[in-house]
């Protein structure tokens, strides 16, 4: 386990902010009185404190989110001692005080990844370095601590194996795993906490279309904002998700199922709901475009997109050919107006356009609601168009593990 | 105690934001299975757990946030009864589930007010009608469920008197009040919660600046934003202050003490750290200009910053003149550059700048740090200049209630 030095500063000072944030193994600078060894996050120490295992619901009974799994993992952390003993207990409430920073300043970040179950009953995760990865870019956005992903990877497994039966069995079913990282300092100052709190839980989840795709409709959302140049729209913080559900319900009070988020007075697309977005054109020649935003701050470096970039990039350079993917395709992140999703709308070069995360994986979109009237966007059978279908069927089995890929990564067999 | 007619929605259709806004008294439109009457908060339903007064600490040894009353102030919430009893019992742990939407989405609000003791024992408090109609206004703004201010209010007057032992004295020490809303939602979708805590706790807290007005210096920071058009910044929400914690320890790193918040590509100034931010100007003809940024949607309506404008243009108008305030006054709200301020310091034309709020009152700066220089800025006798000292007198003779006013509210003799 990797150990951290990290400089200790009074907290008095801390309200201004003295550096915190250490990297592993580096040697701090500060005086013999001002420096302590704080400790990674050491495996070796987990603690497991089990429950008898109980039966879960039927799969059919499941929604989204509402349902857990017997055990969850805890991993405190204070900025004297550094990371705690990792705990797997029985799931139940945490004892918050009422100052911790968590509930005022809203000092969370968290993820979302996805276990799988093969046929064989080995479980995998996808592409979970990425959401490792991820989560510590998070915590320095905000100050909270940083951590070694491979040391929480591993107790994560730990986790899922002991909690194995919960990962469903049917097809497009998965155990969704939602580690989060809460500032819990008992005190109302707003600053980097010195105590903090990672934790674990699992949930199983069902298709997010469970009866098939069904496009969506948006709402081309130009009075509300999800992100802003300087502001923390590439990160996966709490602060990115609230001020997003009142204007939802107004997409919804409209008729719409989600917003679409739009920035500047050009009206750059941005995301779908807590979504990336995609938009495919076809240009003069008949090539496809295949276009999502760049990741110029305000965009969340979502798994899936990177996964839909991938797959295309890798097809187009014949590295991975995917069956029924046009061979006349280009990969874009630049910006797109809504202007030209309208104009390539009215003109027929508008192929299809959809969201990608890692709830619904790709979603399509049939029609966007823009100033007062609807831009329509073709579907393809099923709802899927021709670009995002073989690029769902390639991904959703390298999620499952049905297609062998170095993405999928074992749990337990 | 008012009713709330409350349209109540299937969980599955509160995802896609189905309303759960509801005015007081108003009348639900939907069929009769779909409506249910839920409570507002109910004053005559209090219950209370008393503990054994503890003696608090001296007062010269309370830090900021750090220290507790003995008592606390819980409401739960739920979409289908509404506001549940009021309780105050003794200070400690909330039991929360992992799943908390608060602990992932950032969906809290809160306020910030004071109780001060008069020299004879009368506990009153500043503005709180104020206070309670921004927490409505916020609680709006992130679908969390709206009360009845008055009805809180009452509840937190008896909850200060239970604990009126812990209001310090000592002048220029008040107890500082913290109610605070989150979502308890037990489900990790993003949408309008479902359940809901309503909290309230007290800390003794000490002057801002215990040795005298200090001058703080100010970073220009134009990397990074605490709002945008179309964001939350016009709302007292968690999500505004845990991303400005990074950009404070970045400024502090610079070796300044806070945050000065530029806006667009002019760098309007519109807050400081925590804090509204005003600026005074002298025109060329000798009159003086109180200017602070308006409420665009970008800026918190401080209830400081509400003071201070209307003590200035009382003075001006005649109807409560102050001592040492100049008569050539003039108060704008409008917007207000970098380059103006740049070159008003050159001149000789800025007077002063100050951040205002609950916390500081008033708090001078005596430099800018911007674009690679040092903007600097007077500062008069003891820190504070010739607008705001007058200005800070009243205010705070007011606020602890030795000048009679109608914004000092008793709470207990």
């Amino acid at each position: 386990m990797s150990l951290l030095l990290r400089r200790i500063v009074p907290a008095s000072q801390l309200r201004w902010g003295a550096s915190t944030t250490a990297g592993r193994r580096c040697l701090s600078t500060g005086s013999p009185d001002t420096v302590a060894e704080t400790a990674g996050i050491n495996v070796s120490k987990l603690q497991i404190t089990r429950k008898n295992p109980s039966t879960p619901p039927p799969s059919s009974s499941l929604v989204f989110g509402h349902t857990f799994t017997d055990h969850m993992l805890t991993i405190p952390w204070d900025a004297k001692s550094g990371w705690g003993s990792p705990h797997i207990r029985p799931y139940g409430p945490l004892a918050l005080e009422p100052s911790s920073t968590v509930l005022h300043y809203a000092q969370t970040i968290f993820e979302g990844m996805k276990a799988y179950r093969q046929e064989n009953d080995k479980v995998t995760l996808f592409r979970p370095d990425m959401n490792m990865k991820r989560m510590n870019s998070s915590a320095r956005r905000i100050a909270l601590p940083t951590f070694d992903g491979e040391s929480l990877l591993e107790l994560i497994k730990v986790l899922i194996r002991l909690d194995k039966h919960w990962v469903p069995k049917e097809p497009g079913h998965s155990l969704y795993i939602r580690p989060t990282l809460i500032g819990t300092q008992k005190a109302i100052g707003v600053g980097p906490p010195n105590e903090a709190l990672l934790f674990v839980i699992c949930s199983p989840v069902g298709p997010y279309y469970p009866k098939g795709f069904k496009p969506v409709a948006l709402y081309g959302t130009t009075e509300y904002i999800r992100a802003a140049p300087g502001g923390t729209g590439a990160f996966k913080l709490g602060v990115n998700y609230a001020p997003g559900v009142m204007p939802q319900k107004d997409a919804a009070s409209r008729g719409y199922d989600q917003n679409l988020w739009l920035h500047g007075p050009e009206h750059h697309l941005t995301e779908v709901g807590t979504m990336n977005m995609f938009v495919v054109f076809k240009q003069e020649n008949g090539t496809l475009e295949l276009v999502t935003p760049p990741l110029d701050g305000m965009i969340l470096p979502g798994v899936t997109r990177d996964s839909v970039l991938s797959l295309a990039r890798e097809h187009i350079a014949g590295k991975k050919r995917l069956g029924n993917l046009p061979d006349n395709l280009v990969v874009s992140e630049r910006p797109v107006t809504m202007k030209e999703v309208k104009e390539a709308s009215h003109s027929g070069r508008l192929v299809e356009l959809f969201g990608a995360g890692t709830a619904a994986v790709i979603s399509p979109v049939d029609r966007i609601g823009y100033l007062g009237e609807d831009v329509l966007i073709p579907t393809g059978e099923g709802g899927m168009g021709p670009v995002s279908r073989p690029i769902w069927t390639e991904l959703v089995g390298r999620q499952t593990g049905a297609i062998p890929s170095d993405w999928s990564v074992p749990v337990a067999n």
